[in-house]
């Protein structure tokens, strides 16, 4: 399979820019893992102000996002590649979680659209958009912070791009279990000291330990979590 | 009430540049609604190479963030000020909601630390964080995403932010229920049209059918939510 290749369409593109330029994301465009490319949709407006927003009809507050400008921009991307899917990052979209993470990270070209304050022409997201993804229920002031943690939790997925795939197997989430404690150095600070257990070098009871703390802690924290776990062993 | 503050501490500051300086959280800061400072982690480290993580007790892949130069730099800020929460962002924290958005809104001062890799040493959790919070359930390469989404989500719900607070107030999830279909210009777009009612003028019919299609919508895309609200009811 060749590179991944993720297109994000913004009206705030400035947002996107520190989150896609550092850390994991940005390691990864730079060890050439995956492309990311951002789209400012003023660049695609026909409007002689480059508007790309107007008030909604009926009235109300906010702004939506006109059609003209997102169609020819994803009309544009379409003509050059095929897309595996045209995601809009909407607050009514279905929640988001580790399992989309993983099914988006085995597509080949996805365009993801930031929501904007109070959302996109309902044209747009009948029309050109195949998947609606929401982060959780909470209201962001636009999509763009959504799209970036849409692009981390999938790029950290991409093969070669975290250093040790044991870490990414045994995250919360990843297993249905959340991650029991962890510890570094020092042994003690500030007179607490780190569990026996884990420096006792016997692998086989730290597993179990750790299984165990896993259990304890999705039962007392999510026991919606700890339900689908146990439902399916 | 004096102006709000959100210190927030991280081990890879740079990432919270952008979403920190533009929209709707870089004009509060510019409007002085809000003070938002950021904390370089690395600045507190007593580590000759300013090392601020280590390996995981017990073995196994990813790094811990190490106790000191946290509690260096939560000591640090408490004395400047007192603190109404240590938040510190994981995947295993308590699921991230409107309702935790708008109670943080209501709060003076508050810290978030930025979970990292593989997390940070339990010691830190037990003894300086006090409300753990996750933006949903998947997994991020850091918690400078977690951090920087939930300083919005808090900054467009404080009073003077928001142009309109109509528009804050119909959000998707501020009520209960998901937002129906917005439409702006033009009323015609490649033969598809605006749907009547909304042109209408006529308010009353204009709510009636927002209210509708809000309900409509909420029933398909979330159950679960559109049973919340009919139990408020």
């Amino acid at each position: 399979m060749s590179k991944h290749r993720i297109d994000i369409i913004s009206a705030v593109p400035q947002v996107l820019e520190s989150p896609l330029n550092h850390s994991i994301v940005g390691r990864a465009r730079e060890k050439d893992r995956v492309t990311v490319e951002v789209h400012d949709l003023r660049d695609y407006s026909e409007d002689k102000h480059n508007k790309v927003d107007d008030y909604p009809y009926g009235g109300g507050g906010g702004m939506v996002l006109t059609p003209q400008p997102i169609f020819d921009c994803v009309e544009t991307l379409q003509r050059e590649r095929d897309y595996d899917e045209v995601i809009f990052t909407a607050a009514d979209g279905e929640p988001f979680e580790q399992d989309t993470a993983t099914q988006l990270s085995l597509l080949q070209n996805i365009i993801i659209l930031c929501g904007h304050y109070k959302g996109v022409d309902q044209r747009v997201r009948d029309q050109l958009i195949t998947r609606e993804i929401s982060l959780g229920d909470y209201v962001l002031s636009g999509g763009e912070l959504a799209a970036a943690v849409i692009v981390d939790a999938i790029v950290r997925l991409l093969p070669g791009v975290l250093g040790d795939a044991r870490s990414a197997m045994s995250d919360s989430h990843q297993e249905d279990l959340l991650e029991g404690p962890v510890y570094t150095r020092p042994d003690e600070f500030r007179g607490l000291r780190v569990p026996d257990v884990l420096m006792s070098g016997d692998h086989q009871r730290i597993e179990e330990w750790r299984h165990q703390k896993s259990l304890e802690r999705t039962r007392e924290r999510r026991p919606d979590l700890y339900q689908k776990y146990l439902d399916k062993q």
